[in-house]
């Protein structure tokens, strides 16, 4: 094992035109307005690496494990507050209820209680190695507080726009961080389009989701940890509760990358992927009922889950396709059976956030319809922790 | 390596008159009224078990990596929710200002926000296998959040006590997880006397801190990650923020153990360990000031760090003679240089707790008094994120 384990990476290229762009600078949207993805010389990794290096690879290093699989060139520019490595926690009473195997993924045990830190780590540490001087980005919600934690902790500023009616604590968590926040009456959407003219105004560097390719990066290591705690052998489906989709995209790219590398198990092919949203802005679902390839904007976007409350997603057309491809499904689940699942899941001993919740409600539908069958093995992805939405109250 | 790993547990030692118990039955305080100590094989395990070993496990297992050194006699009663395997993460900035070097042991990264965890997988699990029915505790504030946690992931009934001010979302963090709350009009120790009365009643299984032997183990695991983080090599000094003290005296049996297996370097011999509490209630300062060698009641105890707020902690003495055996010491910080510090570690992005932000005022102070020397290697032990406090407001 070398000690400073190096970067695979070759390019980036647009998911749309696959134009080719180079990863030594600074990049954002592909010029067609495609979103540009990651590629690594996937060919020359399996020959140089044997799967099995990575057990033997300390604990201590968090997600950075994967390092082979992440577009940092240099370990020093690696940002850190101890992202990664959550646990993947059996729900055996539920299993037993459906007839099935249940796992949650629990990313509340992440710095600011949330997957986001993911994002946050790997976008950080490589906007640092490109050296960009202030990082910006819009959110829904606890992308914020990420970003913030993780620009603090290089010491570079961050801008966050947010709706003011984003919960209070993502805000707060925001300003503790030292960012400068900025509130717009408004959604998600509207908090984008003020961070994108700051970006032509101010130089600013664009983190918005799926504006620079790394994020993305962070989030596909939920799907590599999930296979090496399976020991390779890939569940049959995944729930994933969709906002932006970057952590669905990052699942998908995940396994099209194990598979290339030759990692999983043969007989155990990469998880049909499910999208989970609230019925109060759900454009993915529409979108895939109605057979459509683009996500349309969703007009009076709410639900009581801030991170799902993503009315016009910039990767609805991806998100599709990765549902097709991998013949997964998506359905929404109402306000109500999110409050109810938040205080069943609690009594079990999980608090997870209300996004997590709407996994609960979306799985048993799934299961009734005979859409999960008798015996799968399916993964719960908790996006972070109840901690995070203090203010959201259960139903009994 | 075996597939299970087997306890190597002898049985519980009083800390007071030695005299040894069986630990194969439930088991509290000794009859002399002395915490027990859980006491294992240590030359036994010496002697099966190469340390190296340690580095082939699996980083899923979380703290129970270290099962040789818990009490659980069987695997299968393993109560988890993903606890430890927390970020050891470097503070440059503030190795740079005082002149050594500085880590935070970062606890936030638990179930529940806090490092309360450790204590509570272990202690449930082998309440559990020891056939517990009601789990009942008093609580300063998080340990009722863990320990109700726990007990619904192992589906036995938890019945917590704390002060009426308790940290409001700690009091619905409990009932969430469906335990039943009874508050106090006063402090932890009025808790701790309404738990003893239903103890004596209902012969509830007694898990206030150090009445039962199996918190302690968890919470050693402190220790044993910290000496693994660090390659074996104990750092000079850990700074700890003290209520009723069983993290302290988990990092001390934890290299007292470490150092009776042989397994620490020999020129870095057991960190010299330092009790940090709030001027508001310092029981353990005081009487460390004195040279006594119990702690007395400190009346009218107040700050914002709830998890400090024990006033009469059982352990007190104990506590004494771990700072006595080690060469360690111990200050008290007002509650202003507690908000400060919340704010600064935030800027540098960790939101801690109020307990954990202590820390920083006091090694400032003690690298001052020169009680710290240039080079030495310190880490403060944060023992949970700031997520777990929301209402507590840094000073600028």
């Amino acid at each position: 094992m070398p000690t400073s384990p190096a970067t695979y990476l070759l390019h980036l290229e647009c998911a749309e035109c696959r134009a080719i762009h180079p990863a030594d600078q600074e990049q954002h949207l592909c010029g067609c307005g495609g979103v540009l993805l990651a590629r690594y010389d996937l060919a020359r990794l399996a020959s140089d690496f044997p799967r099995e290096r990575l057990a033997a690879r300390p604990w201590q290093s968090g997600l950075w494990r994967y390092a082979e699989l992440l577009p940092l060139a240099d370990p020093a520019n690696r940002v850190s507050l101890g992202e990664g490595m959550t646990p993947l926690l059996p729900l055996d009473w539920l299993g037993t209820e459906l007839g099935i195997t249940v796992w949650l993924k629990d990313e509340g045990l992440n710095p600011t209680g949330a997957f986001k830190a993911r994002g946050a780590a790997v976008g950080v540490s490589r906007a640092k190695e490109l050296g960009a001087k202030t990082i910006a980005l819009p959110t829904a919600g606890n992308a914020g507080a990420a970003w913030a934690a993780y620009g603090a902790r290089a010491g570079i500023p961050v801008i966050v726009a947010m709706p003011k009616d984003a919960p209070p604590l993502t805000q707060r968590e925001a300003q503790l961080y030292g960012a400068r926040l900025h509130l717009v009456n408004g959604l998600i959407s509207d908090a984008g389009a003020w961070i994108a003219a700051g970006v032509r105004e101010h130089g600013w560097y664009d983190a918005s989701t799926f504006k620079e390719p790394y994020r993305l990066e962070g989030k596909k290591t939920l799907g590599l940890e999930i296979a090496e705690q399976l020991d390779w052998q890939a569940p049959d489906v995944i729930l994933y509760p969709t906002g932006g989709g970057v952590g669905l995209l990052g699942l998908w790219k995940a396994f099209e990358e194990l598979r290339a590398l030759g990692w999983l198990a043969a007989d155990r092919p990469a998880p049909r992927l499910v999208v989970v949203q609230a019925s109060g802005c759900a454009p993915v679902v529409r979108a895939w009922e109605s057979g459509a390839t683009q996500t349309a904007f969703w007009e009076g976007a709410a639900t009581i889950a801030a991170g799902l409350r993503v009315p016009g997603p910039l990767a609805g057309g991806l998100m599709l396709r990765a549902l097709r491809e991998t013949n997964g499904t998506a359905l929404a689940v109402e306000d109500d059976a999110i409050r109810r699942a938040i205080g069943e899941l609690a009594r079990a001993g999980c608090w997870v956030c209300p996004e997590g919740a709407a996994l609960l409600p979306a799985l048993r539908q799934l299961r009734a319809a005979g859409w999960v069958r008798t015996g799968e093995r399916v993964v719960l992805l908790n996006t972070g922790a109840g901690l995070v939405y203090p203010d959201v109250e259960p139903l009994a």
